[in-house]
């Protein structure tokens, strides 16, 4: 199989280079991608520091690496652009129209920097404490501040779907567990009445439940197949009756979940 | 001030689209962004459901609406192009030039879809759980297992640091408070002692620190500036005695911070 390495060069974190590289490498098959992240170039001085990177990878794969950038300083682009690999400029490629369409010489303000300082910023870090504080039914207390009460069986996958709806988004998420008692009576805890509107459920292929709790607890009744059948399917039936809109986790990935739960309770 | 309508549109989750569209629309000023994401847009019957929001946009604004596209499908990137909006397509845009450099037709597979089911999902999910297990000293159980153990004094910001480094990295970071016993006695707890070399040192201006505890515990002798003087001059000594590398979170984004420790620890 071909190797090739892709460099994620950016004047802040990378992460989006990397993220946007990532997803356009997708499309394509056959091929092993060694990638290297390059964070923090905003000098010409670290940029010429990591050029002999860039041409040894070329001597080493036989082929130009690729370079996905974000980079402002149009000098250090250039200084990327001639070194013979190929490069997807996202900054240059896009800057320029929208500087002709709002008619401004576009400022030279490094990536995520300035998010720091924001109302937005706050807000998301406060919506991380918020939804460890309540993760797992750790309290009721302050539920009422939650934009949303995740409910669902035991890894089910409200915790990671939790927190990412907080760092990404800033939404304040609150989760329950749904336990064997709550399953048997067939009813919401009182605590998550009250909160209804505020409920969206998790569900899981009872097969793929089995396995996560295999891993943590080897041949429990906890992780038989048998009783998360059983767990999975009361949970789905109790949703179903107090009126839960609820999704199946299990071929999506957390971004997507969160995606999808934001949209249908409507918090953007 | 102005405002223009900015679509993030996308047949997977749309993160990709909006993170890279805010960093572009960070090169301008005066302008008031209204935001809309797209997501899901897999169809071209969902994409002509959308694009009458797209034309009343217009007519609100005044000016045409900016859309920033991760789609695969052609079809219906063509039918967005055509609507009369500034469009930046993503995809388009960088499939070209690495399909001609792989000399392969790019496969139609969406976004972030085929992540799920990698080895690399399941370390990112298992280290959300790691980090969260060991959140705030909680256990010194298992921290062998931690790749990164972050120090620092109550809100300097290693909670939200350790999530982050799990979720975007699959990162398996620990976090411990360093107490003011710890701080007196000048000496690190016994259990981070083991593992100096995983150790990671946060550390944060008293004046923000002060205004953060503040909002917590309003009036306390935690929050009052004077303590929190001390706190941070304290833990700093002690990390420099110990050769704890160490940053200052202060100024700097969870994604900057994460970043920097991801470098200085070699974890890339």
């Amino acid at each position: 199989m071909r190797s090739r390495t892709i460099f994620f060069i950016s004047d802040g974190t990378g992460i989006t280079a990397e993220t946007l590289g990532l997803s356009l490498l997708a499309h394509f098959s056959g091929i092993t991608f060694r990638q290297v992240r390059l964070p923090f170039t905003d000098s010409l001085e670290k940029a010429r520091d990591f050029l002999p990177r860039v041409t040894a990878a070329q001597v080493e794969d036989g082929d130009r690496p690729i370079l996905v950038m974000t980079i402002v300083n149009p000098e250090i682009r250039e200084l990327f652009e001639k070194s013979g690999a190929l490069c997807l400029d996202l900054f240059g490629t896009f800057i320029r129209p929208l500087a002709a369409e709002f008619g401004q010489v576009p400022a030279q303000a490094i990536g995520m920097a300035r998010r720091i300082a924001t109302e937005e910023y706050h807000d998301r870090i406060d919506a991380i404490h918020y939804s460890l504080g309540h993760d797992d039914g750790l309290t009721p207390n302050g539920l009422e501040n939650a934009e949303v009460v995740l409910v669902g069986v035991s890894r089910s996958g409200k915790t990671p779907t939790s927190i990412y709806l907080a760092m990404q988004f800033g939404i304040r998420a609150a989760n329950y567990p749904l336990i064997p008692e709550d399953l048997e009576r067939m009813v919401l805890p009182g605590d998550l009445a009250q909160h209804r509107g505020k409920l969206f459920g998790l569900t899981i292929d009872p097969e793929r439940l089995h396995r996560v709790r295999s891993e943590r607890r080897p041949n429990s009744h906890y992780a038989s197949l048998e009783n998360c059948r059983k767990e999975v399917r009361d949970a789905e039936n109790l949703m179903r009756r107090e009126n839960i809109p609820w999704l199946d986790s299990s071929s999506r990935s957390v971004e997507e979940i969160s995606t999808m739960i934001l949209q249908q309770m409507k918090l953007t």
